[in-house]
């Protein structure tokens, strides 16, 4: 079969050991031929693509990033856009495309696949939070890199008496601060499905240095979210929590806490925004792992005929689900991985800092 | 309750975890009293051990090793161990004991058990391989180790056109060969679950070669063996590969594998023996939540009442499973793994080269 | 001799390191007596130290921080400042004083040695900008961390065809953004020394797009300057790139200078602040040397009797340099320097990029 | 100018980057054509070799190994071999020859010189013993592996209460064994510019478990010697710790020392041998930066027809200096670098233990 491949959205560690396990079990078992399109759907649009064969995906496991690129494009808010997508797909004699991606893209790999289009979609979001798939590539790998980033800051926290306030990526989902946070001993977790109430978290600091520990780690995922204004009608969010369309800003909740905190409890904060260094960067070890059994899950998939739908990886075993299963939901933290995690830190005020 | 814990058997990144989490909760949510017996069951025969309050678990989480110190003493292996270990837990009156550790750990904490004391066991095995439980806490570690070192001498590999073969651990069990072994991009992967044949393996690396990939890595586990003495009657084995007991001897394997290569392929092949700091050092991301996750599951277990047994992971939730079940079994990699990963691999001679 | 130490201002990879090496070679040789002083000054101002032997010494050469903490309390700012800690000094029969830290530190260290006291500065600074000395400890920790966060912000930079602007540490010298943006491969570096034409830094990244790189790495310092106000009268450096005090905000030049660079370019830009991972965490091997050399240094000065002296490493060895030598001026990136690495640029508009 | 390059004997982190910033100086600044010869001498022997341009040398910064791969053919051992890598140079055109390698690589380069060609040396060496230079890149990243090798076999050690003994590089001179093991907190430090006796080794050890501390790091380079065989004409070095050329074996000395210390302490003692993970993977910042400023070196150097010479790192400097001076000497651990790290250790007996 003559295959079509592209990576979608924002970049995650393990889309490279992704393209390499398809190709790889594709010509070693399948005798299958390979094109990838460059930047996501803006290459099927645009017809741009290179030939993937052994030797293009020679050497890629261990790299970050994608070597078909990636872009945002979405062909669904272009009048034309799945038309030309088609004709791409035609003009090359495309008999199955592999999509990798997120919300975003697999849903327009669904709509191709209601046009006739024989789709096959990978998940990919660095959040971990695609619904019907337990964990995704490039989660583990942002949880290392957050963990180890807590490992410095806690050593300048100690050293300093200080409050450090963490932001990292979750606008929905708060599963990289709470797992990161967990695994980097923080002292307070906040997560959007939680909103949170700043008086508490306060005293919940103050609470740990009165035991003799004079400094603390706050986690927070970047669109968490303040159960009420700090202040009384205090400005401060749409000042600079947001952007000018209404999205969190990068730091914007950091910098915010860090400021309510050293009000309410005098302590010395700073905040440290992540950022970008969350999602670049070689990938774990399982991460590899993971992503290679999605690829080859993706090319057995194509064989058996399963278009329209998506690899996902269930109780530890990957298995086909439905796109539309897929990209209907967001998979948030639950209330039940919450009460567990919640053992680890002290009561205040009869609740949990979580 | 006043609990006592102990860490049995050899080191692995996470027991600190599991010890802070314990006590944490046992503090925060149960008001327990924890006292931690030293260096195994020995600190139980001997009646030694030391006071584990909140200040002792302070900021151990990132650390490898115990903070307890381990042992591989035996207590069934002498006449009164049994009798001494019952007398030190009544005379410290210790209302339940929680012992981290593996095969060997776990089936004395079964046999107090049988003795009427109340007993959990947490399982530790770096190598993956116990019964019962999907994953174990120090694997995911020592796969990363493992990973970065494959990473690091792929580098040398393709800069000397040479083979390397790397040993790592596994006396029974393949899973870090294995799992590190697809994260590495490793060539060929040799486990103990499928005896091989050199000459195939040398046969798939020179096939490789002729497609002009003039290097290799090869990863054996410690417990690998040939199908066939390689050579007629060769006493290599009994020389170089076993130690007076009849052991595998760290580095056996690979330098005997390296030479038999060699002298196949003509291909410059050296030996790599990754040994001690395999198991050693700041555990993970996931080590540490899987780590703390056990932790809390265990104290629950006391506060339960559900001696006799062991915390155990299943389709990703810490459940309660008798200890007898876990130590009555070794988790070896089973053949659908193996045909999942397979598909990595060229074909020789109609075989699989995993 | 009982001899007393302190760490000083801002923490940096290596202070526990030079703590460990001074008592360590005190008591061997010297067999020297040594109490702690805790939080840099304010524990000579309160009287407060804990003891130091080779018990509190184990195990602490590869932690980050400091077991003495710090504080940037300055005790010539209080009136009776320097008068408290004479007689702290007098009350503990403290012989001499090992002081380490920056600038700030070192001066009030002169301050005493000027009223009597028997003073030794070790130099710290993790900007590597102090007079006299040729590398401080840290700074190489600091120049692995950008370098490593460098390599993964590439991926993501390639992947996105972006150009990313990633703000590191430097006040008032360039020595991370230089050497960090070297190891790192960034496109251009912006450093105190030199104040920048956004103009000329906006068609460097344009050249290079145009010869087929389709993404750019900017390493900026955080103090670095414009020539001019990017536009005319533009009142953005007000805005957002200083603080009440004046103060160059963290992440306030990598914001507007991403900005700017993306109105000029049309190219998708970003920015990343490392903030405070970059003075955290373990010391890499370098650092441990160097600051273990900086230790062995300072307790043989203080038994050769170099009071009001500090060690410096000049040429690859340890000296003894007056404290004073070394606040009265801070080294900044030489000319020569700048025009070594300028070869690796491609010269744009007869400028270098640097 | 025509400029020709190549890389010899052991691979080495940094050798992309020098051959990095001599194509990135040579284009930019010069106006250089340049061509790679491909495994070192044999390429130009055999007239092998591939363009050198920007887009070849893309991305390869971080990378270990070398892009133009490496053997350690050389040309001498061949009666025609000269000549033949003059008539390679003949017809290719070629102006001038980097060759980047060790003391065998760079003898070749200065036969050439002496037969009329125009060749440059760029010195390689991770084990930081080429005569006439201070650093040489490699150095510091094998340093940095072996220090947190060094951390990780910590952990196991103290947990377990053991002696490890860590073979590292260092055929002729102790450089790596020194500075790995200051920088990991090593106990004992055995190189082979100092014999050593290990009754002694054997006490100080004995000596530091009687001060409480139950473990012990012993860091041993490859090359290092018994003052005298243990145990009366025992046969152990002939057996197993040399190999049928009379080289010291990989793991050689590690399991002798290991087997004769538990032999005289009866502490449980373990052998780990590092090996190849020590020359791979990805360079260091310093390396990094090292690598680059003798590349530019290197090309600043051809232009100036400094012929018959080698880059140098001097008091922090390039400097230019004739090839025979670096390959006529080693630059081993001098007395005064010894007795400075001296003061870490306990005396035993009147004597130092490194």
């Amino acid at each position: 079969m003559k295959i079509g491949m592209l990576t979608g959205g924002g970049d995650c560690p393990g889309l490279n050991a992704v393209i390499r396990a398809v190709v790889r079990k594709g010509i070693f078992t399948y005798e299958d031929e390979f094109i990838g399109f460059m930047e996501g759907w803006r290459g099927v649009i645009e017809d741009k693509s290179m030939p993937l064969n052994l030797d293009a995906v020679g050497g890629i496991l261990p790299r970050g990033g994608t070597i078909l690129r990636t872009s945002r494009t979405n062909p669904s808010k272009r009048p034309d856009g799945i038309d030309r997508c088609l004709s791409t797909l035609e003009k090359n004699q495309i008999d199955a495309l592999i999509a990798i991606g997120g919300d975003d893209t697999l849903s327009v790999a669904q709509k191709l696949h209601e046009r006739g289009a024989k789709v096959i979609g990978v998940p990919k979001t660095i959040d971990n939070d695609l619904g019907g798939t337990d964990y995704t590539f490039g989660f583990d790998t942002a949880c290392n890199i957050v963990c180890e980033a807590l490992d410095r800051v806690h050593t300048t926290a100690e050293a300093h008496n200080r409050v450090m306030v963490v932001e990292v990526m979750g606008r929905d989902a708060g599963w990289i601060a709470l797992y990161s946070g967990i695994a980097g001993g923080a002292d307070v977790i906040l997560i959007p499905e939680r909103p949170f109430d700043v008086d508490k978290v306060a005293d919940s600091i103050r609470q740990r240095h009165e035991r003799g520990r004079y400094f603390s780690i706050v986690v927070v995922a970047e669109g968490a979210k303040f159960s009420s204004e700090p202040g009384q009608g205090s400005p401060v969010l749409q000042d600079m929590g947001k952007d000018e369309f209404g999205h969190v800003k990068l730091g914007g909740i950091a910098n915010i806490l860090a400021r309510e905190i050293e009000k309410r409890t005098k302590y010395e904060t700073r905040a440290v925004v992540l950022g970008h260094i969350q999602r670049g960067g070689s990938p774990s070890a399982f991460d590899r792992v993971l992503a290679t059994r999605y690829g080859l899950g993706a090319i057995d998939m194509v064989h058996r005929g399963e278009f329209g739908c998506m690899a996902a990886l269930r109780s530890n075993k990957i298995v086909s689900i439905p796109l539309l299963e897929a990209i209907s939901r967001n998979r948030t933290v639950d209330s039940e991985m919450i009460q567990i995690v919640d053992g680890l830190f002290q009561k205040v005020n009869d609740r949990e800092t979580v």
